[in-house]
Formats: structure tokens, C-alpha cells, sequence
């Protein structure tokens, strides 16, 4: 069966995490998971869970759940968290030397290929074991490397003309954690991070009681 | 009518897009926009955003669209986003300086209240304006300053007794960034950032043709 892949976003976001929960799983040596045990590790809705996985074929068997290392290989496989994606990173600060030392990006399968920077007080100097690359070198590094994920942790200034360049570079995907829009061509996919979001989320939740007293 | 804190958690983390979304349409002098404009801005159907909003009540005229500056306080208020929330960071590595730097983060109405570490080679430094303080003198400092939003930007290892920290200083509510789950009193609410989870987004949609020839 093919790989239906106009599965709606959320419920691709959702399969990363059951990705990741079968993997914890396996690891634990659990070897099956109904959806009552998924949506007690994740918190997501069983139901859901039934659905989100409908949308690429039959898994489990009605009151025995699911084999936790057969769909962990198919949901892999989907995801394309079966084999290691290389990525770059432009923008040696504190946000890129953030990602480049987290250790979720190595268990999560991504292997950082490459690090740059336009600042030549930082160009030639290592972050972990990786030198920090001139970014003006990048369509001709990456004419070899063929790196096809990037990562932009610039100011929000510098944001669009990194952009740019990752795209001549032969870039289709970009993640930006600046906080400012890039326009690309319709082919790159471009996700964008906005880290106060959560946090906005987490306000809604605030109990009444510890509001600030400033409140309208 | 009392706001409904009921509504599934993805519709709340819409609202926040939809508030960022109306605050810069105030900016840019838009003085109405219909659920098409708001799916042009945003990406979200616009079906599932009259969805979103009827949760907290009837906004808009049919053919008229919605007014920009009452839905904005509406939905500001309903997110807690109408006032300002202090925050404090825990943990004053690369994360921690990115997130203290962040202009998202004032932006969105946040004012970051402290950092704290506990390093001896780092407390008594400055981040920006503020100073980096002793983690042991947590619960004394926020006796006064009242802070009930923490965020973990720790090793792995530090992120339990570090949230332990936090709710024995008051916390309520705490942004794990740190790459594992921390446990905590059914009162205070954690939710966990995964920076890669949007990696993983992205793999999903990357082009077959530039997939890494060693797939299985």
C-alpha cells in the first residue's frame, strides 16, 4: 500500500510522537500497546490514536492492541525516522549552539552535518567537533555534502537572505526559529518555531486564583 | 459568559496563533478580516477557525468578517494575554541565553523575572539586565516576586530536581525544554518542548526524490 501522505498536519505532528513512544517502548521491553496504554504514555485520545493510524493501513488486532516493533518500523519508515537526515545550522549564537550540543537531535536519527555563520569572529572556530563554516561557501559545500534540511537560528534580520541562500544551496526544508516569516519558493516547505507558544498555551491554564492582580 | 477552559488543547494553541495573527493585522491598520483572511495569514482552515472561535462565543458577521479590534481583547483576555506574565528561566547555558534574549519573548507579552543556575562559575554574571541567581535561594527570592511560570533549559539530568525546585518555590505551571519527562504534583501543569519534533515534521514532507540513498 502506498504511503498516503495528505494525512492532515496534525496528524503527522502526532505520529512523531507515537514514533517516539514505541521506540521508549521498545527499549523497555514492552512488545504490545493498546491504544488505552499510547494514550496513557502520550495523553493523547485512544480514539484518536485509532484514527491517526487508520490513515496508513491496518495495525492491531481488536482487544490484543498493537506489536509494538512491527508498528514501530512501519510508523518509522513513514516518518522517514528510519534512516539518519542530515541537517545544517546557520547561526552559530546561542540558539544554534543550543541545538547543535541537544542531545534529542542524535535520538531523534539527525545527524548535524554543518554549521555557519556570516560573522568572521566566529567563522573557523568549532562548536562541539564541527568547525563554524563561512555561509558565503555554502552552495559549494553543499554541491557535496547535498545536505537538504536547514536550520535557521539567526536574528530575525538576517533571517530572509539565510533563507535564501539554504534555498540556492539545494535546501527543501527549513526550519526557522527566528521570529520573523521567510518567503521561499512554493517547493521548500518551510515550518516555523515560534518558542513562546507553548508558554502562551501554559496561561491558559493558569489557575484563576494566581493571576497578576494588574488583570483587566 | 464565562470563557469555556474546556476547549480541546489544539484549539488553544490556534487561539494563540489567531491572537498574534490579529495583533499584527492591528498594526498593519486592518480593520476587519473574514475566517478566508485569517486562513491566508495563518495557514488554518477556515472552516476549523469559526470552529475555534465559537467555543468562546459568537464573534463576526456572516459576509461581514470579523472586527479586528474587539476579537483581538476577546481572545487576549480568554488566552491571559492581555496583561503582562513574568516568567523565570532555570538553567543559564546557550538555551537559557537564547530564551533570555528571545524578542518573541516580550513580544508576546512576557517579562522574563530571573535566571537561575546552579553553577558557582556562572551565579553572580549577567544575562542582558539580569543577574544569574544561587537555585538554592530560589524559594526565598520568589516568595516576593511571585513568579508561577518556569522554564527548565537544564541537562537532562538536572530537570527533575530542578522542577522539584520550582514547585517548592510556587510554580505552577513549567516549559521543559530539557530533553526528558520530569514528574510532578497533578496541580502543576508541565508541558515539554521537543525541538526536533518539528524536524520530524518536516522529514515527513521532504521530496522522495532527495531521500538518502541508504532507505530501507
Amino acid at each position: 500500500m502506498p504511503i498516503n501522505r495528505t494525512a492532515p498536519e496534525p496528524t503527522i505532528a502526532r505520529l512523531a510522537i507515537y514514533v517516539r513512544t514505541l521506540r521508549l517502548a521498545r527499549v523497555e521491553g514492552v512488545e504490545t500497546l493498546s491504544s488505552a496504554d499510547i494514550e496513557a504514555r502520550t495523553g493523547i485520545n485512544s480514539g484518536q490514536v485509532r484514527k491517526d493510524l487508520s490513515y496508513f493501513g491496518e495495525f492491531g488486532k481488536p482487544g490484543l492492541g498493537y506489536a509494538v516493533l512491527p508498528l514501530y518500523q512501519r510508523l518509522a519508515r513513514i516518518m522517514r525516522l528510519d534512516r539518519e537526515q542530515t541537517v545544517m545550522i546557520v547561526g552559530a549564537g546561542n540558539m544554534g549552539t543550543a541545538l547543535a550540543g541537544y542531545s534529542g537531535l542524535h535520538e531523534s536519527g539527525f545527524r548535524l552535518a554543518a554549521i555557519y555563520d556570516n560573522n568572521f569572529s566566529k567563522i573557523g572556530w568549532r562548536i562541539w567537533d564541527l568547525e563554524i563554516l563561512d555561509i558565503e561557501r555554502m552552495p559549494d559545500l553543499n554541491a557535496t555534502m547535498g545536505v537538504r534540511i536547514g536550520i535557521i537560528t539567526t536574528p530575525a534580520t538576517a533571517a530572509q537572505p539565510v533563507a535564501d541562500q539554504l534555498v540556492r544551496s539545494g535546501v527543501r526544508v527549513i526550519l526557522n526559529f527566528a521570529p520573523t516569516r521567510v518567503a521561499t519558493p512554493r517547493d521548500v516547505i518551510v515550518r516555523n518555531v515560534d518558542l513562546t507558544q507553548e508558554l502562551q498555551i501554559l496561561c491558559f491554564y493558569l489557575p484563576e486564583s494566581l493571576l497578576s492582580e494588574d488583570a483587566v
